[in-house]
């Protein structure tokens, strides 16, 4: 029998990285290359474990280390992302959706990378432009991998080819795409509530000078207002832990109803004064903004406005 | 009128960096991007210069700088194969067949590597997969650039793709590809024939060690045994004098004829007795050996095992 080759994703994996993975070892397989199998470089998320059950796929093999190991790496190229001793393995093939990284192979082998909002997108374009046709549970899989990556075609990373080939795989799964997207986001949000405080917070965390203050702004996406409301007292402890050791003079947190295009703003610190200007009146440590959904284009704005007007 | 984006090959460029970025801007054009426009990053080679008279296909724009232009880069990725100031262009685009090189973009950007023998073979593919047919001089291009970089089929880097896709294209362009690489091969000749001696010598010149001694072997493609020989006094000249330079003991220019299956080796140096125990009696310095056409595999091995038989 040949040495196996492994399809992997990055460390960390996400939804993209196991279902890329796997259907891409079925397109091999398909294509009569049965020494190809898909694997994981880390344990699964809460979102790939109920997909995988959902569509009746065994979890791929968890592997450790690269070394002397052929494989084909889907949804990174970068050196830091991949398996550990990346370098003492045999690269076959590249395929994913960010730039380009910092691994180079001795020899040219076949790269694909391409801007689009999934790794799942490029091999669905390789099942069809092979006339293969995925089987129920690959294109369930490839569907799970396009809506988690671009957050149900909301993130700026969509494409128009993303769109495309969901509408294509749908029905070869038998899915409803916004029922199903809206299934992925409940099993998203039960997922962040049984996290730590800290996790939930450190998720998307960042930090922002404006003028002479220094303030924390951090972002979590949730499904119905009150998802996290049993976490509050915990997480708003976590808050003013961060705020103290890091010295903020605010420290807010965005828990965003994409369902319901609004965000929750929780915020602690000394300034309140300014988050009340910015946003209006702050009761019980939180303010809900109807239609505010991005941190960087209706968070950050108000906050530089109000204290520019102050500066001035 | 948007700003134009230019495709554009290797410094030094060969025919597969000129035919790949003129098909491809065409196919670009075909496409509704009129904006993107072939170029070239160096002065055309003698075979170049020829093909595109034959198809009628004026020369691309030469370029010098890379510095705020917008590019496609065919047939390369290393930052030292490139424009100068190629970190000051913005990249769009990397379509190529070596392996992948140091250039990194900022963000995510469509990068196809395949191990092809040319870079055209992808364009081509392109073409077809979109069903767009390519003008007769299109494909003319295309096929010449297959032809040249994969020395007519022969190099090994020939892929099946290569192949299927010149013998589709042929049609197209009204040639018959046995006979368009003979006359590609004439060329080439042609100009190799009217280089300086050290240019012969230098093109393709490797320096091996073999126990105590050190040997310098060269090798030059011809069509025709006599293509050189009103040049021989003038190249052995140049021969002797790198065995003086670099205090090597022999030095070999191998005369290789494809067509007629064989090499001329061209000996001088002090241990002319090594060449003739492995490749038999040299006569006014050359020995003629029919089926010898790879040095790798036909020349080094006997001259290392006949210093071996003797070490022993």
């Amino acid at each position: 029998m040949p040495k196996p080759i492994y399809v992997i994703g990055h460390r960390n994996p996400d939804t993209d990285s196991i279902g890329a993975a796997i259907a891409y070892a079925q397109f091999k397989n398909l294509q009569g290359e049965s020494h190809v199998r898909p694997a994981r470089a880390g344990e699964l998320n809460a979102e790939s474990r109920f997909v995988l059950k959902h569509f009746h796929v065994p979890a791929p093999e968890l592997l450790s280390d690269a070394t002397g190991l052929d494989l084909i790496l889907v949804d990174h190229s970068e050196i830091g992302q991949a398996l550990p001793n990346i370098e003492q393995a045999r690269v076959h093939e590249i395929l994913e959706h960010h730039r380009m990284g910092d691994l180079r192979t001795p020899e040219p082998i076949l790269i694909h990378c391409e801007p689009v909002g999934a790794t799942a997108t490029l091999i669905a374009e390789r099942y069809f432009s092979s006339r293969l046709t995925p089987s129920p549970a690959m294109a369930g899989l490839m569907i799970a991998a396009i809506l988690s990556d671009t957050v149900g075609f909301r993130s700026p990373t969509t494409s128009d080819k993303d769109r495309d080939v969901a509408a294509r795989l749908a029905p070869l799964a038998g899915l409803d795409l916004e029922d199903f997207d809206r299934r992925l986001r409940e099993i998203r949000t039960q997922a962040t509530a049984s996290l730590s405080a800290a996790a939930i917070l450190g998720s998307d965390f960042k930090e922002f000078h404006m003028g002479e203050l220094r303030l924390g702004i951090g972002q979590v996406e949730v499904m119905g207002a009150d998802a996290l409301a049993h976490r509050k007292q915990d997480i708003l402890t976590e808050m003013r832990e961060v705020l103290e050791a890091r010295g903020l003079a605010l420290v807010i947190l965005m828990v965003t109803d994409i369902d319901a295009q609004a965000s929750d703003l929780w915020v602690v610190g000394d300034r309140l004064d300014v988050a009340e200007q910015a946003f209006g009146p702050i009761s019980q440590g939180r303010v809900h903004l109807p239609g505010c959904l991005s941190r960087k284009k209706q968070v950050v704005p108000p906050l530089e406005e109000v204290l520019a007007r102050r500066g001035a």
